[in-house]
């Protein structure tokens, strides 16, 4: 189905212009490139994430000691902004969920992708690296109580007569196989090990970013899409379709971030066959189109 | 209570032979003690260390990459043993649960620990260092893959009746805090702190070495405890007495292991305190009363 019978007359931003700001001098992007895209520009994308930070910053209050709670706040909100805690937010309510629903959900992302930020910084050190006031100590110890924090507030969010227990466990298990080391610290590894040998212009070079990719955007932008849609009570039809729609957002996103253009289009088309499965039951799209459709 | 009525005749060994072999010489130990004991002697210990490696080997495959997991089965099997996970599945049987019923938390516990000592031996990196064969990057990555797979562990223990599900989210919250930046993080990062203002002598550093040994092997013993008698179907008086009788044993041993043997004597009638409850209601503390009582 071609992508332009699937945007519809309710788009808001139905161009085709490159949503990156690395992307506008066509130069290609700085490697490896850090899992975000830079601060979401899209209206609803910055309603979605001003709401998941103002919900840790109520549930994460500065405490003693402010050495280890400030870094905290600081590596939390200072950590380059990515779309998927918004994507699992909208992939709720897509399904007919509340918002507040999949909120420990979008947290938890934006925890682990937070403390993923700060380890790629680390492994930085030996390079040049950018100065932030905290030492690898702090940056090291933060990351390591951000990422249990966030499996807290999941489990936290049980309701009383545990009738989402079994969707909450389920979420913890999509999110801890995302970041564990089949996902995201896999493709962190081989991001690294590329970066030792980069060569551009070799196909299989840019084979392995593929991979990296995948692991990396693909994959978080796919885990938080279905977690969204999980908690927001979606059938098994509506999380596996949400699922492979974040999948081809988060590849777009990555594959654009890194100057990977081709392909592009048919990644966009896949993801909008996901969303007309959606509309033909009536289901309103605009807001979640706006994640592949900026 | 006095410590001589509780040990009974049952008791396979009773003397007060300190247990370290950083002790048998009376000499400071090594500063910063590492979250650990020497790999357990008493054959209960051994025997539930061994059923929890076991389980981590059968769930934790070899897989590829190799860059990543063997690097993993490193980390996690060459970790200094601690007696957190043995507790935690002999808790779980004192309450009438079956030890397999403890094991997820028990090898999540064991996962978790292994990171810290990871870490802390990333901390240790612009000190001696003694190498093992991996580079920081690796430790690093392989840390931030092991935490998620505990959790990913606790989740899918849940049965298809979602019957467990309360208590494993109890489980996970009670993990999380225990290894959070409350507790185990903010303990690593003092101890950091105290070594670069390290001196023995002064009161002040006593007392934070103290504070250092609550969050750390108190608290960590403590969660152990606690995790095995909610998975164990323990009453909430049980999972309490339990909670502590660990902390007093988890305090016991990290004193002991820095030399600190003040007030040693008050803790371990503490422990066995929290013992006589239970001992009084005819369950079995033999295996348990071990822990305190080597």
């Amino acid at each position: 189905m071609p992508f332009d019978t699937m945007s519809g007359a309710s788009l808001p931003n139905a161009s085709f212009s490159l949503p990156f700001s690395t992307m506008s001098a066509q130069a290609r992007p700085p490697f490896p490139a850090q899992l975000t895209n830079p601060a979401p520009h899209h209206p609803h994308w910055a309603s979605l994430q001003a709401d998941i930070e103002a919900h840790l910053k109520q549930t994460m209050p500065l405490k003693q000691p402010h050495e280890v709670f400030n870094p905290m706040h600081h590596l939390v909100f200072s950590a380059p902004r990515t779309t998927v805690p918004a994507l699992c937010l909208a992939a709720c309510e897509l399904v007919g969920g509340h918002r507040q629903e999949a909120m420990p959900a979008a947290s938890a992302l934006l925890l682990n992708l937070a403390n993923a930020h700060a380890h790629e910084h680390l492994l930085l050190s030996d390079r040049a690296r950018p100065g932030d006031g905290y030492g690898a100590n702090i940056e090291l110890l933060t990351g390591d109580g951000i990422v249990p924090f966030g499996f807290e507030l999941l489990a936290r969010s049980d309701d009383p007569a545990h009738e989402k227990s079994e969707r909450i466990l389920r979420v913890i298990i999509e999110i801890s196989r995302a970041v564990g080391s089949e996902g995201l610290q896999k493709a962190l590894y081989m991001e690294n090990t590329l970066e030792d040998e980069s060569d551009g212009e070799d196909p299989r070079h840019v084979e392995s970013m593929r991979v990296v990719v995948e692991k990396k955007e693909g994959g978080m932008h796919a885990c938080g899409a279905a977690c969204g849609a999980v908690l927001g009570g979606g059938s098994e039809e509506e999380i596996e379709r949400l699922r492979k729609f974040g999948y081809y957002v988060g590849m777009t996103q990555g594959m654009l971030q890194r100057g990977l253009l081709q392909g592009l289009e048919d990644l966009r088309n896949l993801a909008f066959n996901q969303l007309q499965f959606f509309k033909d039951r009536g289901l309103d799209i605009h807001i979640i189109s706006t994640f592949i459709n900026f």
